[in-house]
């Protein structure tokens, strides 16, 4: 008797282990799932046009108003033609400082800025870098965020 | 002997309470990747160009033609300098009621009609309103809607 | 008892059985988030524009360049006015050829070709056909594929 229960303690305990495992398992893609239904958003500009830029900003603005700036994740990348959007002389510098000051991620792309021989120096500032635009933009895909290019 | 039989039937419907709740998490998780295959596409058009109109509904059209009309879900959402499209002197306008009446929805973005002092007696019949088009097309692809932009 | 034992032993089993169904599930939407974390990039050109062309070109070879060619999955996939990228005479016609050289999938739409009385004697060697590129870029959106839109 005493050997049949301590068998059969041992078979539950080897159940109840892969129990865990399954529930870990379910658990975590369950996790990811609900982590795809945030509000993120990552925005690409990479057109040499003010008024492109101009639209961005009103949909990330947009995008704000109607969820509320603290419901809502925004990363505005630039890059490649882009770049324009970012640097210190640009027409909308006044707007991407309003931005960051909402909680936007703005970022520019640093292969581009060595493309233009860029520098910080030469750009806007409070902005954040990312070593390659398209690689952040797949990136933010990758862990969810939804795409826009305005 | 009845006492043990008990305590191990007890044991037995908490393990089962677990199965099911690890059962649960994990088609929970399964149906949402299965609804991500399905074939539903949101399409964005946000510029003030009558020949981005064409290529969306062109678009829209060869989804059906290549899936049938009754195998895919488009949405075409119009917002910004894209709303023209809309507006019922809208060059695209018999285009509209011809995908209107194959299933397709077409949503003009309410946000932009204030700002454009735009009316739905403004607007074509038949089209569906949103509260902000880039809040509807962030959501869409929470939803694991595809996205196009033409 | 031997039949006290056979009926756990049952028990046991049909738990065993449905550990392995919850274990299934569990890893098979589990192994599609993984899936979905793969760098794998579907570019969609449409416009009949030699710069776009070039740009997707560029985006194609910096996600290489900072991923390394053999870590990222690229697609690029012409139609409607940017099936000419893709034409015999393209401008970009060498660029191509050395992505294709690189391991880049470039596709051509059918459709598209079907409309403009394209053969695939009119087209550049080595690259891909799809039926309908929306199709193409609707379904790998499905199978977890990042969308960049250059």
């Amino acid at each position: 008797m005493g050997t049949t229960h301590t068998h059969r303690t041992v078979t539950l305990a080897w159940i109840a282990a892969w129990l865990l495992v399954a529930v870990a398992a379910a658990g975590s893609a369950f996790a990811q799932s609900t982590a795809a239904g945030q509000n993120r958003v990552v925005m690409q500009v990479s057109d040499a046009d003010p008024g492109k830029w101009n639209l961005a900003l009103n949909n990330a603005r947009n995008l704000q108003a109607d969820l509320g700036a603290a419901n809502v994740e925004i990363e505005i990348v630039a890059y490649g033609p882009g770049i324009g959007m970012l640097k210190s002389e640009s027409v909308v510098g006044n707007r991407i400082g309003e931005a960051l000051g909402t909680g936007i991620k703005v970022a520019a792309c640093e292969n581009t800025m060595r493309g233009q021989k860029l520098q910080k120096g030469d750009m806007l500032g409070g902005i954040s870098y990312v070593g390659a635009g398209v690689v952040e933009i797949m990136q933010r895909q990758q862990q969810g965020w939804a795409y826009l290019r305005p």
